[in-house]
């Protein structure tokens, strides 16, 4: 049986080598819609914002889009009020090529911070990339937008929908300065269901919440960072029951989640997808405070490299989280060998077994409070030397 | 001319092998002091706290002291009721050695943490380790407490008060683990002087606020965390006048703020110390959250270690402080090489010769928000390979 290939109606997608990566690859990516999308987008904390943010931000205040361009290789932040009109001509000449309005095009950027932006580039290699869009465009899209990403992320879900089948088509990228909120640089959602803006930007802030808000690589918020959701209309459907509009969320949020999930494994130099549970929190921001604390603790994830369950580490993470806590209520396990019980390590044996288990690509690491009934996680990643030497050499 | 030898009137100081390190190395020292001294300490803000910190902290509530008892190799953290017990049994074992009352021994533990600390080996130890006090013990005593630190850590300051001489004598360990509040794991400080407990008590927390509490390794804030300041006021001065405290102060100050960059530069895997200054921020916390957040970023840290002037990285650091600041008023130095103005580049020129700057053992970055009067300060080294090398491997 074939796979299902990533298409979704009325979506079209290319990607080109502008020159804007030094390495010659694909830099700019192309995302057209047959028909107006009703659009949704969030955008990163940082209060220090990339231009592409601010314009896109701008542009997403009446709800509605037909075209994404992306670019990799310049990240269009810190480039002043220059780097806004370098935004707004990509917007234009972007609109014009494919003969739509410019405030109809939102803009991405993603790359190194505080270089001007090629807009030369970017306007001759227009034309070629209009006249690539494809139905079929989306890998080469997943793949334009990658920086010091090693794979692209690109995940389908099919529903149903008044009895009309619709698509979710998400494709992101991540790798570095990873941190909720929010956590992806760049992720673009592309659905043909019939939708009201309000459900559909309720449906994003939800999916965003437990997804790109609960990854970390390496505790750095982006300036860049943005998801954008368009949906175009073509499935046909009637407006949503509430079952459909909860089957809707179900999907955006495994398509949002899986490629939360691919960021994070394939976080800058990462070994390992660690799974932060805590259990049995005082409170829903202490348990949060406590997952966040342990997952971007350099010592824990150092650890979590060399495959030790030191799980001092781990407490003492815990103990300067700011939550309410009790050292001798603490337990914890890898995957389902306990480790720690009421704040006391079990010995060797039990540790042995954690340290096989942190063998593995994927573990979990879960904590028991044991202070209230509240739980939350984080996916994160290990802290290898390939991320000393990714971060060492970025920009030489 | 000979360097001035580390002794201070009525202290001696030794160390053995007691065979806590897995390396055969010193790891038990012993201060003591010939007369009853008076003593005050400040300890980790961890709420999870190491043995020795609970009983050194019961033990200083009456502000006396005649003794230090301090190991590496084990941190007696996460040890329970009976590490508790353990740490009260070395100090009962050593105070009857010392022929003093156990409740004048301060104890005090740097190591792995969450294994049984073997009283036992203490005990065997102890004693030799009385036998070799000597006045010349100190650095004997700074080579035991260390543990993944490459060289130890001492500092001599010599001071007058009402026609009398006297020292502060300091030394430190550091290495990971290292954040404020509070930096090191363990600092020691002696001293000759007559000083009352309360101006004692208050020049340590004020030295302790500008020092210690003003470094960072990793973000990471150890269980075990102490410094201890003890005065058997054998320099036989009156009670000091206004000036002559000051003296004290500054001398108290230049031992710690010393020792507290040493514990920088010889931070796990550094190759660099990094002054980042904060300048016209809006509020004095807001000028902390901004060195802080910079000074911890693994991303602007890796940077350093590449010697690359990564500016963009740095922005992007405030942007997420949670500070009053606006893009287009950073202005950014690397030593005296201006290469953000007003959020924007200076261009390749400035960068490359802020990377000669940062090619340097020892640098400045120098950020000024232009939102206020407020300054303030953190030292941080760079986050290398080695870094991961250390942590990956700790335990096994």
């Amino acid at each position: 049986m074939l796979e299902k290939e990533f298409t979704v109606n009325g979506f079209k997608a290319a990607a080109v080598a502008a020159g804007l990566k030094k390495n010659g690859g694909l830099d700019l990516a192309l995302i057209f819609s047959e028909k107006e999308a009703t659009a949704a987008g969030v955008f990163t904390t940082n209060k220090v914002k990339a231009a592409p943010v601010i314009l896109s931000r701008e542009f997403l205040q009446k709800g509605k889009a037909r075209a994404i361009i992306a670019n990799a290789g310049n990240a269009n932040a810190c480039t002043g009020i220059a780097g806004l009109e370098n935004a707004r001509k990509t917007a234009h000449i972007a609109a014009r090529a494919m003969g739509v309005q410019a405030d109809e095009v939102l803009t991405a950027s993603t790359g190194v911070i505080g270089e001007p932006l090629r807009v030369d580039l970017i306007a001759n290699a227009l034309p070629g990339l209009v006249d690539k869009l494809s139905d079929k465009g989306f890998d080469e899209a997943a793949n334009a937008i990658m920086t010091t990403d090693s794979f692209p992320k690109i995940r389908l879900f099919e529903g149903i929908a008044g009895g009309r089948p619709y698509r979710i088509l998400g494709f992101a990228k991540g790798a570095g300065m990873i941190m909720p909120n929010m956590a992806t640089m760049l992720c673009f959602i592309l659905s043909d269901i019939v939708i009201d803006p309000e459900e559909l930007k309720d449906a994003l802030l939800a999916s965003v919440d437990t997804t790109f808000n609960r990854i970390t690589v390496d505790g750095d918020t982006s300036t860049n960072d943005m998801v954008l959701v368009l949906a175009n209309g073509m499935a046909g459907n009637k407006s949503l029951s509430q079952a459909e509009y909860s089957d809707f969320n179900i999907g955006l949020k495994s398509v949002m989640g899986d490629l939360a999930r691919m960021i994070v494994s394939d976080g800058e130099g990462a070994t390992k997808v660690i799974d932060v549970e805590i259990r049995g929190a005082h409170s829903p921001s202490d348990a949060l405070s406590a997952a966040r604390t342990v997952a971007n603790s350099s010592l824990v994830k150092t650890a979590f490299y060399g495959q030790d369950p030191n799980w001092g580490r781990i407490i003492a993470a815990l103990g300067r989280a700011g939550i309410v806590m009790e050292e001798e209520k603490v337990d914890i396990w890898v995957d389902d060998v306990l480790i720690v019980e009421g704040g006391l390590g079990k010995g060797i044996g039990p540790e042995k077994d954690a340290a096989g288990k942190m063998s593995q690509k994927e573990f979990r690491l879960m904590i028991n409070l044991n202070k209230g009934r509240y739980e939350d996680r984080m996916v994160t990643c290990d802290l290898t030397h390939e991320y000393v030497t990714i971060n060492a050499n970025y920009r030489t």
